[in-house]
């Protein structure tokens, strides 16, 4: 399969990258950065010495490359202007962005702050959470690849919703993440010497993902939803770690309701009962680690969720929707090991 | 003045000889520990060199030693034992454990899993939050310091809880600790190997913390109060970010509201609104930072305090307590500017 | 091929594992630990969930097992016990810990504070550096894998001493390596509240590896060799960086040099002229990444290599070791891209 | 006293109000920043909230204001344009930058890469290292306060090569310094998610403090001075260690050398034969610690010296010529122990 990346310069490029490019079951037919063009991939990212023999494309030069499949790694705002010409020749496509993520369009202008420039390709995008939308993954040619802190904040509060077990009105879900969730541009805020040894919340009076956290929970439920979603930065490279609340509405087994719900997800672990997973469990890996508690046998249920951001949050996640898209096994190029220490 | 310090080799006793040392209206008379003893205090602490020339106290050699204030920084189950007969010669304490914080002496066996040595004491003992329980503190011979998360939880909740406003059934601390805050013992789960790079949850089924901060959430309302309380450990030295959940009941200006509680408070600073407290912003300092918001306008109000655990979450409120309690000035020694960045 | 691996709990097993679990070509048979004996692995490394689903033996119950090739990943001194009787049964070896490393008896009993039990194997064990003894590593039985800090140093200066172009009366090794090279151990020195943060040398008077990049800088020369060996500890988790400096003796093109010595080697990479090869760059991967430099063009030769000290300064190039003895590919499952950022 | 500050939204700027802002005897009259001209200082550094209550000044407005001495916080090259005005109306003036440190103008401008502006000032200037030009400092009008890095390389080498005792020809300096001496200007290079958890050398070529370091070696001998110096970058906030290695020609007691040659230096302090000191146990302060070693008994002295390196390394060492310049006692405001742990 010929596979082509738009926007390659940043950490979800460079992920696809490390994830694709051991695999001979495809062929990485070009990477474009408009800053980096010209220049080797591998000068950039010395990590990919050896495994990556490609310079940067002028994005402009692809756009005539015949692709099986494109990944748009790039800002919000891009892929909405180039996917309409190649989805019109056959080439489906994964967006790490944001852009048909929400269906509602207004709410997405709202957020975004820009004008959707095509609104009808919005209704038609599968959004690429498989272990909810599977089947249609499988079927689409446009997939809205899910942000990185809603893929824990949604698969944490699946098992409660679907059960209807827990007070929709008052979920809070209070994220961390890593610093490379804010990607690789140059900024004051994310120097080491300004995040590191230090902790702190942002955009706690709104964060865009909220509306597309809202929405997933929504699909879930009848009931109405309203989530306080918080999210703060972290001092580590890579890691979310969502802890989610709700209130119980009736007693059950959260325990057995988590690990029945995900027995068969090859990317989602429920541990053991007691157990508080830990973000470097998860590095470079495209799992998804819960934990469920009931503290005090009270009426609060506490879910604990984590993932890295850059794998099962973005890149890893859209390798997985591109073989459930192309028929290949979905767990392919997936299943190493985590690096733990 | 003349201090004791019990119990100093670990990070409360080395924070408290920071604070100490270069203070001219004191003298520190000993400080003991039974692992250290005879050995110089600027050996195992060299950050110490030129400021302390003391060295490490056997404690059965200083029973006798005569002071105006002694700290214990021992482990919970020390102080208990020792309390009596230093109260009995008249000896004021302040008490960095947790042996005199609870008052139902039942719940505290429960929780810290032994007898109480002297239920008699705790009645008499003044819970060391100054911003609560000044007056009672000023007169007090033992003085109970708090912990360091129930002081940041306990701070932020404080003007909701005193205003009548929100619905205490259902309250919720999101927690963040650095690591300084599981102490200086050799341990693999502190390991930077371990703990880098890295973030968990820990203790959600229950930490010792609850309890205590539970019964200072009690003592600000009429009404019942239910928290959920939830410890994380950040691969941070210094610093607890609490991240706080309550359902408001009737509208109010938050902002205000926080405002006008600690206007008088030396060492609460209420952010401006909108703001995100950086735990580095008070690293070194006995300040403790709070911001409150009320996301999208909705019915939750989230309120973000953070302080340097070893400072305001132990020695340094510890200092302010020995202050109030030797009739000295509140903030003697404690408003050097944070260490930032 | 059956594997076994004994004293799997340190981050050497663990490491292993990592490397091993995902190959189809070989079989864990067992991996022991007397403190962990019954606990299964993926309790202790939740990251190994899905990958390995063993328990820990006791090795007293994995005497009889029938292995091709077995794995010490324990403290120094155990091997030298159980060695013999696993190669009576013909059983191969490689052995992570310093027992087979020191050719001369007396040096390394010095060194590490014991007798040694087996003298006579010492002679026949292969020194596991395959880039200067591949020939001897695939016929030999036993294999002592270097140390992290050997590796990164003998490759660095190996060109140089081979062309006979430095002074090696006064070379100097200033290394620098992360905190995993300290063991996964209980210790204060090792906490994140000690490590993180800060930087410091250690055992500048003398370190063991010393002896052992010494004999191996003596094999690359007829002249007499002086090292100046001082390890520093990096508050990162896993990485080396060794900066080399020798004094030159006649002009080379150092470059081409490098290049061409370590030309067909798949696990050395030599950067371009004016590189700083970094320490995450071979992160999780079994490459040692060079770059030499002439400062000012003096007469001072700087050689800057990195390597991640658990794969190629342990576990990987065990791995290597192992390919090579087995007559497998020698790259076997060690060509995956390095984690990063 | 009237101090003013010229560019103070930096690392160094923020340090200076740190450590003058608790004085009773000086008056901050101003702090000028282009870019933050209107902002409230405490706004962009809250840690100083409730402890400077200026804005930032325009750099054109406060070039009337009359101050007994002036600090430039500003990048190369803009010091050397304002300090004749100043020198003309009195005004003292320390230069944090590195306008005035090269004494050879054609050096300076060709490792500065521009044409100094006042080369006649340069001879002027004292160069503010007061263990060496104490004497000189006090009288200056105009003094050049010191790279980081040259601080500690110069304290490090000064006892060897004033008693004469090393080989000048071959001087080693491998210098590792914390993120902060890569200022706060928006980069990629110094982000978390590149610079966190990873370790590299930079400027191997060369660095500009090369020839400052070089020109101070050579005040302290006859002899020629060749140095090696190779820079690295720590993941840490603040310290800089550097391992410095000489050739010895003669025998001598180097601990009691160092002893006695700082003996009475308040800010440089001689740890004990043996040890190790760490950048941690000087965080926040003055102090240059010092150790030194002779490994193994051979030829080569290795001296490991660390610093703060916004401190002893920058504001704190202005600030220490600063009470000089105007009188006052050199330790003024300089004493608090570090911020360990």
């Amino acid at each position: 399969m010929r596979i082509g990346i738009i926007g390659g310069s940043g950490y979800t490029g460079v992920e696809l990258l490390r994830l694709l490019s051991p695999r001979r079951d495809i062929e990485i037919v070009f990477i474009s950065s408009r800053a980096q063009a010209g220049n080797r991939v591998d000068s950039l990212f010395p990590s990919l010495r050896g495994h990556v023999d490609l310079s940067f494309s002028d994005p402009d030069d692809v756009k005539d490359a015949q692709c099986d499949l494109v990944f748009f790694a790039t800002p919000n705002g891009t892929a909405m202007y180039q996917a309409p010409a190649l989805l019109e020749k056959g080439t489906k496509i994964v967006d790490l962005s944001a852009d048909f993520r929400l269906q509602d369009i207004s709410v997405w202008e709202q957020w975004y702050g820009m004008e959707h420039h095509c609104p009808s390709l919005v209704a038609e995008a599968a959004y690429g959470l498989p272990e909810i939308h599977r089947a249609t993954i499988r079927d689409a040619q446009l997939v809205a690849n899910p942000g990185c802190y809603p893929t824990t904040v949604q698969l944490g509060f699946l098992p409660l919703l679907e059960a209807g077990i827990v007070n929709t009105d008052s979920l809070i879900a209070d994220a961390k993440s890593g610093i490379t969730g804010a990607g690789r541009g140059a900024s004051v805020a994310n120097l080491l010497a300004e995040a590191g040894d230090s902790f702190k919340a942002y955009g706690v009076a709104g964060h865009r993902h909220l509306p597309e956290i809202e929405q997933g929970l929504k699909g879930m439920t009848e009931a109405d939803v309203n989530l306080t979603f918080t999210p703060h930065l972290l001092p580590i490279i890579r890691g979310i770690h969502s802890t989610l609340y709700a209130q119980l509405l009736e007693d059950a087994d959260l325990q057995a309701l988590f690990e029945e719900r995900f027995k068969n997800e090859p990317f989602v672990d429920v541990l053991p009962a007691g157990s508080h997973p830990e973000t470097r469990s998860v590095r470079g890996t495209n799992v998804c680690r819960l934990a469920v508690h009931r503290p005090q046998g009270r009426n609060t249920a506490v879910v604990l969720a984590v993932e890295d951001n850059l794998v099962k949050g973005a890149a890893g996640q859209a390798v997985q929707n591109m073989n459930l898209m192309l028929g290949m096994p979905e767990t392919e190029g997936l299943l190493q090991p985590a690096l733990m220490p």
